[in-house]
């Protein structure tokens, strides 16, 4: 790394959460895998509730976090076994060649790899079998045509992958990385987006912020940088790293030209990619569904093209009055993915980005070219996601992802929000999470976060969280409306905990522990608070959960003796806060 | 007002939002009507942008605010001039003999009144016709049957009104209140929650709260102090308030038996009833609906009750294992809700409050009563909305909807969120706001909000905040959807805002101007930059929007032709931040 770190610049985010600690899980098919997850510790007799978890060794008592050294390399060892990638002079994994070392590639020809197997276990959240429905009377939810299973066996993750309706982003050359996949049929994924731009930010504050991120739940994170360093920046984040990195190469491919975005073509740009790739980047955006005859398309619009590489891909075919070059070398760029597992996603350059400009005929062309480009991706097994809007009002979400899923053979569909009004500037986290929330429900695969400074600047390392949180909500309130057969075990917990005062637990239990706990202490600081039988809302004197336990009592012991009963005991519901 | 105010604990606060100012639109039946309203001055050559306004004289900069004298009694004249009250000793305004001086009676004998005057010029924005579609294709949403038109006379008002179909909160001894509708065919609109509790807070505190809250845009306040001085600040409340305010008098009932439910007797909550409809309280919460055969369908809950008022009630019931007396009397309390114009929000004391008891049996018993009850007080002409819940997932808020349609006959419908998991707290202004955003699409009327400290303590100033801008933007999320035919002209006029960087009209036009503008100056706090031609996001170095222009003219004049300008005139498209 030839940059240094200087670290006394930042302080890197680590140690558990509250009540939680690290486990570690053993594969099926892969005994020598360590799954990780978060178990969080209850009272109350209550058993340890176990949930996903992407943060990876930074809230793992036991690692010592080495930034310098990056983090360990364990994917290392089940990439080599597969004997078919060859080492570089640098040092750099390659399928050896001209071969497929995508796991799609390997889906196809029947093998479950080590990442299938711990993806298995991982979205069973540990689960050694099917659970009862949480509802207790079968399946609750709507899923709109997906096929979610009670229990996810490695099997099922290939089957997913091999048919294209999961990627798993998991380039050779990141090694680092603990294996996640992003399908209708799993659960749903958020990411996270940071890098630096021409308003200056430091690497450090980026590798910050990715560590940020994924502590509070992003699945993946999208380095977006657009300054200088770009390359040493994403160096640090790679190495760093347990979740995908994503990336925008066409941002990087400007700078070597000075922003001049005629100036493109595509040798440069294929350079770009390979540097990439060979760094470790698991999946890049592309925008090669953008193509000249659908600029006109945007011509009537309100907002025009807010997509910045849509954006730069339009300046390029307007000044040569060419077609794409993205486009026109496609097949290329399939061959570039294929050799070291980058998988693609998919442009969406001509995504609305106001509430007037939502499903026009330049969106819908532009996601009808990614259906056909899908195509040609997978018939060279490389694995493709597919990007959507943006801004859309809720009457018009659903069509989104039906047509996405038509058209492009129900490949994985990846959004930003939608916002679902244009008017909130300093609140598009939850414009954006209402949006997200549906898409998720009806389908979409994994959603991209929108922070508090969408509009208006570049988000800190506050705004990243709070863009985070907000997307963790809308994720599982998808995950609960499809019906996804864990997902309400931790509202449950939640809410027994809330029924009997617990108020340890569900800080615990919460998404975000340390607001929670911030906030009820505000009101009631008092230690003994912790415990006591009431809520800080209505204060000690009257609480409306205590009577249920009275209610309860009656319903079995019938109404007449019980009002008596009742009425004996002095009918006190109040309990001092020592109790 | 017995107890002094003091000016000096607490500033209200006043003055007008950026860029805006108030405006009077006379009635069209009662020209004398000054129906207020709040214009926003733009730029660029774009007409003022009038938009609806709650805030009351505080965002006038023409009017002085006196605390201590109240508001103007704005409305006394109108309700004199009907010559159907009477005036008791202490001044209070009351229905002469037993006749009914609620809107809805006035609308079903075909009067329209001054109140349905000025709702309709507010409800149209100010507009004097009806609007071609945003979309400029015909209506653009989706409404599931309501019936929202073009252009609101008052004669729709008053034939919604007559139906129960909408209510106007509007006590005749709430003079100071300016005009507004809930119902399923106007604006959606948002209430916010204040009141002190055991745990201290002033009356100063409050009454800013309420003012503070309006500021922001809530439509209705609800008082819901628990603590000492009820009387008092509801007094100075009311006094100072130009929306509607609601309360739930079993609370107030409660403190006069310190507490002790089972000594709850109908005569002192007649009395209360009677104290607050006497003071102008417009709406009251009543849980008349809790019947005692429900009681035992809440045993297996896993959070059992979870309504205060609720609770208040069961226990009642379970004390003298008796029929709860609100049911027995609810007669009784039509009568005086008809003396005063009191409307009747019927409360859901069986909502869940937790995913798992989301749309159970207890819930649905109780919203069976609601509706048999709504006749009753429909019978004697008292307005009626209906509560609703709480905690539900997304694939089960529309079937509430459509049972309360169909239980409770069309009365508009009320919700607390709903919120959508249990996982947030310190976050449930953002997992309701998503439920509230689509129950309110589906055809709620009013969205009752809910703050960051909601589970965790008592709302301060910036949580009233932080729920009244989340609950706006699901009201107006909903609006959109709903396909409102002036919904979308913000939205409109802040993309086109966006689109030619007109940095101060995206400030002005947006829920919290005061915010956009603060996270914008972080990034460029130079005051060029609020004029620069570029975003925040970018830099000036490269922005996604100029170039639409480019490509507008393209359009026009042949790729071919524009590729040589193009390049010709340098194809630059950065501009300097000075211009």
């Amino acid at each position: 790394m030839p940059k240094d770190f200087n670290e006394n610049a930042i302080r890197i985010s680590t140690g558990p959460l509250p009540s939680s600690r690290k486990i570690h899980v053993p594969g099926t098919r892969f005994p020598d895998l360590r799954v990780a997850l978060r178990e969080i510790a209850l009272s109350g007799g209550e058993p340890p509730l176990t949930v996903y978890d992407a943060s990876g060794p930074y809230t793992d008592g036991e690692v010592t976090i080495d930034v310098r050294a990056g983090l360990s390399k364990h994917r290392r060892d089940w990439i080599l076994a597969r004997g078919d990638v060859e080492t570089t002079d640098s040092g750099v994994l390659r399928a050896k060649g001209g071969g497929a070392v995508t796991q799609m590639a390997y889906a196809r020809a029947g093998i479950v790899t080590a990442e299938m197997d711990y993806i298995a276990v991982r979205e069973n959240l540990g689960r050694a079998a099917a659970l009862e429905a949480a509802s207790g009377s079968g399946r609750d939810g709507e899923d709109f045509g997906a096929e979610i299973p009670d229990f996810i066996t490695p099997e099922f993750v290939r089957d997913e992958v091999a048919r294209g309706r999961a990627i798993i982003p998991s380039n050779v050359n990141h090694p680092e990385s603990e294996p996640m996949i992003i399908g209708r049929n799993f659960l749903t994924k958020i990411n996270a987006n940071i890098g630096n731009s021409a308003v200056t930010s430091s690497i450090e504050e980026e590798v910050e912020k990715m560590v940020w991120s994924i502590r509070w739940g992003a699945d993946t994170v999208m380095d977006l940088s657009t300054g200088a360093d770009i390359h040493q920046t994403r160096e640090w984040i790679l190495r760093n790293s347990p979740v995908p990195i994503g990336t925008v190469p066409i941002y990087q491919a400007l700078e070597k030209v000075n922003g001049k975005a005629e100036d493109l073509t595509w040798e440069l740009f294929r350079d770009t990619l390979i540097e990439q790739a060979e760094q470790g980047v698991d999946y890049f955006t592309i925008h090669a569904g953008l193509r000249l005859a659908h600029i006109p398309l945007t011509a009537k619009r309100v907002t025009g093209i807010v997509s910045r590489g849509g954006s730069i891909i339009a300046k390029w075919c307007l000044a040569h009055h060419r077609e794409n070059f993205l486009y026109d070398h496609f097949a290329d760029i399939v061959e570039i993915c294929r050799s070291y597992d980058v998988a693609l996603s998919m442009g969406d350059g001509l995504r609305p980005g106001s509430q007037a400009d939502a499903n026009d005929a330049a969106q819908f062309a532009e996601l009808e070219t990614l259906g056909e480009l899908t195509k040609i991706a997978w018939a060279r097994d490389v694995q493709v996601m597919i990007e959507g809007p943006g801004h859309v009002p809720m009457h018009k979400i659903k069509h989104n992802v039906e047509k996405q899923l038509a058209l492009c053979g129900e490949a994985p569909f990846y959004t930003l929000g939608p916002l679902v009004t244009d008017i909130a500037p300093g609140y598009d986290h939850i414009t954006s999470a209402i949006g997200a929330a549906m898409i998720g429900w009806f389908g979409t695969a994994m959603l991209c976060y929108v922070t508090p400074k969408e509009h208006l600047g570049l988000p800190d390392r506050d705004d990243v969280k709070a863009g985070v949180i907000a997307y963790k909500i809308a994720a599982h309130a998808a995950d609960l409306a499809k019906g996804h057969p864990a997902a309400r075990l931790r509202d449950d917990a939640m809410s027994r905990a809330r029924f009997s005062f617990r108020w340890r637990d569900q800080f615990a239990l919460s998404l975000d522990p340390d607001t929670a706990m911030a906030y009820h202490d505000e009101t009631l600081p008092a230690e003994g608070a912790k415990t006591a039988h009431f809520c800080s809302m209505c204060g000690p004197k009257f609480c409306s959960m205590k009577i249920t336990q009275e209610i309860r009592d009656a319903a079995e012991s019938g109404m007449a003796e019980m009002s008596e009963k009742f009425r004996q005991s002095g009918g006190e519901i109040y309990q001092p806060a020592a109790e």
